[in-house]
């Protein structure tokens, strides 16, 4: 097991878990965000440009987070700073 | 264990725990935004093309989140940027 | 505990439990919805076709995270790359 | 503990606790489904038909995680890939 | 610890877990549909039959993903494959 | 720690967990069913024996999945098919 | 650590926890049963007769998910077969 | 660490943790029994007599679950057959 | 680590998280019996002396199972008959 | 590691953890109590000395769950039976 | 690893969590009262010195739950009895 | 692994999971209340002073608990007794 | 494992950790904050302005802890103060 | 392993849980406030002035319990008091 194999491992194991926990939150938040302004439409069809615009600027707001998750899982797997550090020193 | 069977090890189990946890997030959204649909259509038909539009655009970003666990999940399993590093260092 | 073992374990582990947590969520998702489905058909039958083609396009879409979960299972299972690997390389 | 033993033991281990673990969601979720069913019978006799259908359709659907963890589970005893490989290696 | 022990061990526990955890969910879900049925027919006692008749049927397939614990679970213990075959590699 | 200890330990263990977790749900369900079969009675005395049938035929299904822990748990104790091999092979 | 002792040690512990845990069901059941046993006696005092003998049928019923427990632990105490088994060996 | 210790300490540490988790049951039990009893009071003062009987013959049964748990707890202090057993072998 | 140490370290521990574990129960189950005895009260000033005769003598049924818990932990700490077992065996 | 500090240990090590989990409950309760007392304070302000009066002695009862938690958790601080007897077998 | 380092080492643990888990408790009663507290004064303006005085003596009770845990984690801080002999031990 | 790296290393750990627990309960608490004030003022806008004033010294009394995990996380960062007691008597 | 790999893998680790747990709050509270402007939004269109701008103002409070933990995990990947340390140490 | 890799991990995990873990509550705190805020407006519109400034002022003091984690969390980091001892211990 040397240095390169467990910087490796602990960048897959990582890059996997932090989108799937990751993932929860957005999807739970988006998807009850989303019930309602159904029932907002269905009370207040005048509103619908309204209520579907909060909607969706909310939305991007809420999968933010997720895209967070996203983007430090993608570094992990594809611009990792401590790999390159190591993979430069083995080449070095 | 040499390296190569650990990081296909740590490949293959993240992989499936990524997608395994990260589906259960959209799709209890889903059942969420979807069960609140039907009561909105119930109450307001005549918004049905409304409703279902905001509905189905809705869920494409819940799914979103989930897509991103099979994203990285495939990417374990078929392009993962380690295994590739480590079988052209034994294959070079 | 040769290489070839330790992935074959990993892979079959992984396999079930990915299934098998990743079948929680679309039930629960999908007997939520069709819990509401039914409440909405009790409430405007006039609205029967509408409501059940809605719900039968959701719930395709809640089925989609399980279906994600049983294509890496089984992926693991029937077609997995790490496996292959490891085996023309002790055939090769 | 030589491999095949560790291959039988990983793959009787997760035969179970897939099936132990995928039932959960679909029998909590079927019992939702059909627990809304009977109100909405008592609210709409009716429209009896048409919610039974619908009712047993999507309980189908429900069932269908059920039997994915069912089939990864009974392949894991009785079709296992992997334990193939192992049993022909031994006995080429 | 000789490879038998070892496949027997996780046999029983298995064996014991599966059906342990698996009658948690169609318990919940069997009370759940139960405890409606019975708001149902003091609501509607006109449509007992029909009641009725829905719920049995539904109860059988939330009693089906229970079923499918004990079949798993029986098997592990009365007809485990794995442990035929190192009976027959010991006695052959 | 010979093998008859161990495949002892495990079944005595087993045994006592698989009904012990086991209990959890058929007591919880049953509990809930008959909480709303006393509020129906008292919404419709006129409809007792109906009610009181059909709670008492779910009831015994809910049951079920308890006895279901029981059995396997007294057949770990009592008719233990891994046990008993290994007492024919020691005695044999 | 001799056989005996593990044994009995592996027995003591199950057989606290099997009880321990199984407790929490049945409890918690009849607390929800009882809770609407006597709303519904509030609202329908002339059906007392009816409602308490369906209580108390029902709470037995409740209660025998938690007697399986207490059986099953004072066997693990005082009728173990696998210590029976292990004491006559030794005192063979 | 000889026998005596083994059995001496396990029996300890069970006999704590099955009164402590076993009465976590009965009291939240007895306690929701007790909160709708007072409410049930409240409605119908006229049949006082009536509730608090059914009150206490049904907190009685929840407290037996809770019974079983002590009974349990101080036999493995005071009357653990197994200890007797390693006693008596030491001292015979 | 002799066997004095290791029976009184478990002592101490058991004794701790007995009391400690069991006090979450009747905390919680008092507290809300006490909440609705409250709203009781004001509902019905008039039947002041009834209700508040049930909540304590059921308050006092709630804290028993609380009690069980510290006479055992108290039983550990002061009479623990283990202990005085070892402590006479040195002794003597 | 001797044992004066195995014991000493422990005995900090649970001291906290009695204390730290057996506050939760208490709180708790006593929060949601008081919540419904003042409520019913709002309702009734005429039965204002019956409701506190019965709330502060209800109060002191669930009070007193934690402090059996203080109690035992200062006992293993300053009164500890077993430290007792160590630090006298040592100054002996 | 001396026996002072491991006295203090679990000292210092056990300070911070014994805080840091009690603090849950009470602050989520405390939250809980407060809210409710701020409905009543707006339904009964006219009873806010009797509400506010019923709060404020009542959380008081609650935050004494926390100021145990405090207490106790101060103490074993500051004025730690076992670290106290053990400091004494190595300078008498 | 002297004894100052230990005691530096449990300070720091406990230190940030200290604060980390202890400001779950503090929020949630807070942010209950927060809610409960804002539909108060809605309701009676006149007695918005009194409501308002309640709530601070409330949420005050409610951060306490929150400051007391500050207070316990600085005092274990920069005022450790027991470092200091280390470093003493390294440097005496 | 030299002193690079081990803070290299742990900031792996901690980076991905620390957004995708920090992820989960942000994305729940916006999700309900969210979902109750859509309901406001419905039953006052007049308000939209005022409510929508309360709403991204809090939605951005919200997003702000999630800020945090993003702000952490890039620093421990691009701007970790201990691995610049021995970098500079080893580079020395 | 020498003592500054030793700090300098528990550091580095420390600063990201403390951070991950305490964002959980003030996220979910705040997003419960800011949705009771907006249903409060659209109740009582002309007290938006009043409302909002309750708000910002509430928000802030559940912020800060967001900000203590972070400033732990970065004294970790950047301030590290055991760090900085050890970094003049090895530079003195």
């Amino acid at each position: 097991m040397d240095n390169l194999t467990l910087v490796a491992m602990s960048s897959i194991v990582t890059a996997g878990l932090t989108i799937g926990i990751g993932a929860i939150g957005p999807a739970l938040g988006e998807g009850r965000a989303l019930a309602q302004a159904l029932t907002a439409l269905a009370q207040q069809p005048d509103e619908a440009n309204n209520i579907t615009r909060t909607l969706f600027v909310g939305l991007a707001l809420v999968e933010s987070t997720g895209i967070y998750c996203l983007v430090i899982s993608l570094i992990l797997l594809f611009a990792n700073p401590y790999w390159n550090y190591f993979i430069k020193l083995g080449g070095g």
